[in-house]
């Protein structure tokens, strides 16, 4: 395949060396070894390393350990927890148990992250129990097709991972990694992909092994080659799918190294950021609280919940907001919100019933005559009343207890009820949030993230 | 027919005198007998005085002159006028022509103001020419039925007006006076008819002769007896309906005269205006301009339509109005806006369009791009940029010529291009619309503000 300048330039920096791996193909022929002398399962190497696709100086080795399908759940939970732990004692001493849908070990071996997963030995994929059982026939379907076109995936992947869309985590609602795989073999390449993916539309439907059976609703739909009701690309949002077609679009009309070339994070200083608002005008307001103890995919979404609804607690209460986002650190999260007006007069509007709804017309008069509001008024053939605004003020909102009655989720409600903070202005700024404040602020799209630094 | 103590109270102060009675009549007949000695025309007495159905105190007499329907509509003109105009000269020098849907001359007599208006004399009410002779069928059908009823309507007149809905007029938007009669008749009296209107509800249809032949949108429909494609209540509001609806139950609930005792119109001082802003917190801006020179029926629909396409500018331009009002004074008119938002920051968000649509999305990216605008971002697949706000205060959008470029109406916008004024705060306090502005703050249902100060 011909490829262009940019893209031959960028593939020397992403394959892998033969040092890099010479060493983890070693650590992944041990540990088959070891879990093969056990007796206990079948071990089998899965993830990018196996199918050729990894990028340099990635460490991450995934191991399934595929056990007999006639033990229980809690049997393989056992076993493979067991096995698991003995395997990674041969070799090191610091690893722990995990969480996903199942548990499993990780430990650092040589420098290397290697997850040890139990997963059942299923005969096909129809007959799998959960999705840990899917990654095997993943990992089989991708290495008997792959062959010629490991260097277009890394493309790829790259390309996604730069403009900001790579990774299937709820934080960025992009493209996994086999999700990239499948749609280079569907494609037949890199560039065929972007000239197809030019012209994409949300909804747009990919079905390799043309066998889809469920419906999605989701923006990009692609068939999993061995799952026919499963859609690969369920966690790419609107916004990545489409940055993902700008990006194509991008670079088919200028080519570039830059769409390969990874950044550092931004950031924003407190004074950077007292000067911004100064010449933005805007209020800001951070919610801050302690982390839920839970896993990332737990939270997030929860997160993304809690904008929504406080978002609209907002607009219920007269303030106008401008944008809003969320951020998980280890320790604490921070929903933040510039608003374009966050002092209101003390009174509001207040519709009531119809007049011609009499019973409800009579009541509503009565109750708001007798508290002395002003009104009420006729407007539209409805009742209007003038009340006292509950919050002047969006810090008041913020402040106060109220904000317990918004529909948040459980473990994010869970934290607040701890406490939490609301913070104003620059003092919104924290050292741990000082890149998501700043990319709160710059929010372009893909495309132009990488066209204004080229 | 029983009435309730407040009833009989009011018609004591309602029914004319004998004396005003006989004065009255006494100029109608000179009238009508120096008509008739012109040999031209065939005189009339039309509207209240006619049915007997005027409030004491009412100086208002209409005299028609039925002429010949072979005369062009020009040779009437002529012939009317000068036929009226040597009657009113008759008797007095303050005479003068006015102007409705034709010319007329209008004259004071003896204290009493007359209307000297021509008209064709046409057979039946399926061959009127115009809307004036229609007048002379009502005044017929009326006072042929009306008898024993005239109290009824005396009552429902000053019902009406007393709660404010009295008066087809643009500026009240309610009911007429031989809407009144027409009510009265077809619902037997002024009780069974407030009865009838507590169960009201939008699109009420009445059709008293049942020969109704349009079909009508608004929401009091009421057929003429005399014109069965014509709506006689075409000009009530939904909340003027809405007004009568709540008046009706409220009087049934609890009768009292204060339904009948008309009040002197609120005022506000400058100094009261100025506490009263304090209080409220909000920001009060008035466009005053020179009142177009047209009939209050021409100018005050333009200046409704002004308020609400200024409405539409400030809510376009991001601030938050809270109630708008207009008045027509003689020599001036003001549109009036409270505003809970006056005041914004420098940045707004402007919507383009989504990436699918590739032409068009990559025009807006190059266009905001070049002209440093923040963004362009993703939202839900459109891209959006962060622009300068046109106006971050709405004194600067009153005071634009932009505002010529909204939807005002011809006269007005023909005025405003002669210049405008924009006051805020208490300094929209004038003298003369010193009522206005009271009502415009006080504005609470006819039955609210009739319970208040009873």
């Amino acid at each position: 395949m011909v490829r262009l300048p940019p893209e031959e330039g960028a593939l020397k920096d992403l394959r892998p060396t033969s040092e890099e791996r010479a060493h983890i193909c070693d650590i992944g022929q041990i540990l088959l070894d070891e879990i093969a002398e056990s007796g206990k399962a079948e071990g089998m190497i899965v993830g990018s390393i196996a199918r050729h696709t990894w990028l340099r100086g990635d460490k991450d080795l995934d191991v399934f350990m595929l056990f007999n399908p006639g033990l229980s759940r809690e049997e393989l939970e056992d076993q493979g927890l067991a096995l698991a732990r003995k395997v990674a004692a041969k070799f090191t001493d610091t690893f722990h148990e995990k969480y996903a849908e199942h548990p499993y070990i990780n430990a650092i071996i040589e420098g290397v992250d290697i997850d040890l997963v139990p997963c059942y030995k299923v005969e096909s994929a129809a007959h799998i129990q959960s999705a840990v059982d899917r990654t095997p026939f993943h990992t089989r379907y991708i290495t008997d097709k792959i062959n010629g076109l490991t260097d277009d995936v890394l493309l790829l992947k790259r390309f996604a991972k730069t403009g900001g869309i790579y990774g299937s985590d709820q934080m960025t609602e992009g493209f996994s990694g086999y999700l990239c795989e499948i749609l280079i073999l569907y494609h037949g390449g890199f560039r065929p992909l972007l000239e197809a993916a030019s012209g994409w539309r949300p909804h747009q439907f990919i079905d390799p092994e043309e066998h889809g059976a469920k419906k999605f609703d989701e923006p990009l739909i692609v068939i999993d080659p061995v799952d026919p009701k499963r859609n690969v690309a369920a966690a790419v949002s609107l916004d990545k799918f489409a940055g993902f077609v700008e990006l194509a679009r991008g670079y088919l009309a200028e080519p570039s190294e830059s769409f390969f070339r990874l950044r550092e994070p931004e950031s924003i200083t407190r004074k950077e950021l007292a000067a911004l608002l100064d010449q933005r005008g805007t209020s800001l307001y951070a919610v801050t609280f302690e982390t839920p103890p839970y896993i990332e995919e737990v939270v997030v979404p929860q997160l993304k919940r809690s904008v929504l609804a406080l978002s609209e607690h907002l607009r219920r209460n007269g303030f106008v907001l401008h944008h809003a986002h969320y951020a998980m650190k280890l320790d604490r999260c921070m929903l933040l919100f510039e608003l374009l007006v966050a002092d209101l007069p003390k009174i509001r509007l207040h519709a009531g019933p119809p007049v011609w709804n009499r019973q409800n017309a009579d009541k509503f008069r009565e109750k708001y005559i007798s508290a002395g509001s002003a009104g009420p008024f006729l407007t539209e053939g409805r009742y209007e009343v003038e009340v006292p605004r509950e919050f002047t003020s969006a810090r008041d909102m913020f402040a106060s207890q109220e904000l317990l009655n918004v529909s948040l989720g459980k473990h994010v409600r869970q934290s607040l009820e701890k406490g939490w903070k609301v913070a104003e202005g620059p003092d919104c700024w924290q050292e741990q949030f000082s890149s998501f404040i700043a990319t709160f602020f710059s929010r372009c799209s893909p495309l132009t993230r990488i066209r204004r630094r080229s």
